[in-house]
């Protein structure tokens, strides 16, 4: 292999404009989805319309000169701006759209990124279905560059979950799958009723993901509605974390994998310092005995965190760099979320030499694509001529100085 | 004053033995005060029943020579303790049990820490009543010394609560008023609908409180549920601040204060400058415009905070204080969370020497006492003969080499 940069950005999404989901969704719920489409409501209704107006025209120039948002389904047109960018290959998530551009829906039935356990439990599986088996499809376009995550609603018939990840796997969607952040009502994931599906998923290699994005649930809409959905965000698509961790699934299942797509890394520290606090019996816990906080985990919740679990922080910020040996330089993935204006398209480049041009070569390698392949098994002789063709050099990322020591 | 310290604990609780209540009940409520009692369950009935009973044991022989759990509703042993650690004045927080100790009660009708959205409307306030009418005669033992707090359900009925702020005002409560951290399906601290009650209380010069305790509300009874909770618990106390915060609240009530008790601070400075670069509009908040994560704030996130709130972090961990500069060293209190078991009593010396030996004096006299005294408005003349009497030295604190630099 070149000495160019292996990319796998971890965190892309893909979707179709909205009536071309139809075809995909099963007859039964066409009427249903015909229904919801119509009462669809996007996150541009809760912007001024001034604003709204202003940030659609930026943005359309902006992507006007790479296809505007046809990439979100247009295998061909996605293909020439991963290359341009030097992405190798890509993990893809649902939700193309997140902001009412370009004309492209979120997965029907709000089964992608704001899958809760407010959902409806029958629609909700029929529209990620739905999704699933057109990713399926535009996955098999490029297979060695593009794996697919399936959309699992996990939360309302663990068995159906257990047959869509099943599914999943047999139809080729090698990123794994994605559970909702919010369980809602439902019982939490550190919960024994879900191990049928961590059994599948690691039995099979599925990654199990969460992703950040639903919105709220418990306040109303009133001053600071956005500012605490934006603050709090990163929260609820972590609580699976020390769910997972603390309910001992690592224990029961030692082989499982999950990571966390989207949610910035700089909170994990903290958090691991506390959890491992706990574990060992800090003075706070004297008054629930030694056995309360261990509960069926033989190890410390950062040792399962080290072997179990990733961070596909996509777009980090400065922080997650900082940070990135408390996090684990093994932990931690880069991502670009295209084709979101919140992600680094098409302006990756710079975005990676403003992060990236002090960080060693190494832990560099790894962040930006060794531990995606590790993760999510892309064949590294497959994707060798692709970095040679379209991969960014070593000066492209740590600028003319050469590389950082 | 003396170069002694001013030691004022931000963090302590009180309560009645569960039967003594009944007199402070309205009578109206006493039968279901009856009943409520009959099912109570305490913490206890969570852990091993051998990790119990080693932990009373242990307990109990600890604090056998203090008076045991007495100082809880006893002012004469409770002063006697004080005075032992050094302790000047302090600020009185409800449900002085939390561990099935000493015969203590939690405040009436889950009142007091556990109070949320999900409590009874009618004997909740029953309940914070009774325990106020109690607390407002117990502070009067020594009214310079012991700032009691005040219950106030905000939740249900914002007109009843501004009314018991009002009573608790009148009636001596200067340490202020707690609010429930959880508001359920309750409107959250952004919905000017409670302007009413922060008009009441900037006018008053009530600080308002959220202190850390209440249980989970959305996950169930299974492996890791302690945990969870641990590791959970500053997060539900914390919300109100961002609420309050991103909701413009310190705008329009720009005399407002508010303080955290017993929720650590070590989550202070990321949380900030999360917020403050959404108020700055960062990258990841484009598409929803300018104007979305202002609204109302003329300043900062942080220039709020820095102005209107305070940490009563208590007992505070090594990164507290490592982290106080970030935090606000005009920010952050200690507290010794007497008679808490996860609190210093009876070793309070020994936790001060261990947190503050190498902190500067004039940082550690801010933290241990003079924000205290600001945000409270204790009369330090007053004060002032205790403190020479029962206060620590310079070397009690930080160790025979003399004061750090």
């Amino acid at each position: 292999m070149s000495d160019k940069y292996l990319l796998i950005s971890t965190d892309t999404h893909a979707g179709l404009p909205p009536e071309q989901y139809r075809e995909y969704i099963d007859p039964k719920y066409r009427e249903a989805f015909d229904e919801a489409q119509a009462a669809d409501v996007t996150a541009a209704a809760l912007v001024a319309e001034d604003d709204h107006q202003r940030f659609l025209a930026e943005w359309n120039s902006e992507i006007g000169d790479h296809g505007g948002m046809e990439g979100a389904w247009d295998p061909a047109v996605r293909t020439k701006e991963m290359d341009a960018e030097g992405v190798a290959a890509e993990v893809v998530f649902p939700d193309a759209d997140a902001a009412g551009v370009g004309g492209v829906s979120g997965s029907p039935f709000g089964s992608g990124l704001n899958s809760s356990g407010d959902s409806d439990p029958v629609l909700v599986m029929a529209g990620a279905q739905a999704h699933n088996r057109w990713a399926a499809e535009f996955c098999q376009n490029d297979p060695e560059r593009r794996y697919g995550i399936a959309i699992v609603p996990a939360l309302h018939d663990v068995a159906a979950a257990v047959a869509e990840a099943e599914w999943a796997a047999e139809n080729g969607l090698r990123g794994g799958i994605m559970i909702p952040t919010k369980w809602g009502s439902y019982p939490a994931y550190n919960d024994p009723v879900y191990d049928p599906l961590w059994s599948v998923c690691a039995e099979a290699g599925l990654v199990v993901h969460t992703h950040s994005g639903v919105g709220p649930t418990d306040y109303t809409w009133a001053p600071g509605f956005l500012a605490i959905y934006a603050t709090e965000a990163y929260w609820w698509a972590a609580r699976p974390l020390w769910a997972l961790l603390l309910g001992g699934v690592f224990e029961r299942h030692p082989k499982l994998r999950y990571a966390l797509a989207e949610n910035g890394a700089w909170w994990v520290p903290d958090i691991l310092t506390r959890m491992d606090a706990k574990w060992e019996g800090d003075h706070s816990t004297r008054k629930f005995g030694p056995k309360t906080f261990r509960d069926g985990m033989t190890m410390k919740p950062s040792e399962y965190y080290h072997r179990n679990v990733w961070m596909a922080s996509s777009v980090m910020g400065r922080v997650e760099v900082e940070r990135r040996h408390e996090i684990g330089v093994e932990r931690l993935m880069w991502g670009h979320d295209y084709p979101h204006p919140e992600g680094t398209w098409p302006h990756t480049r710079e975005w990676l030499r403003d992060r990236f041009a002090d960080v060693p070569e190494a832990d560099t390698r790894r962040i930006l694509g060794l531990n995606a392949a590790e993760l999510y098994r892309f064949d590294l002789a497959r994707l060798a001529p692709v970095v040679d063709r379209i991969g960014l050099t070593v000066e492209d990322v740590h600028g003319p100085a050469g590389a950082a020591a």
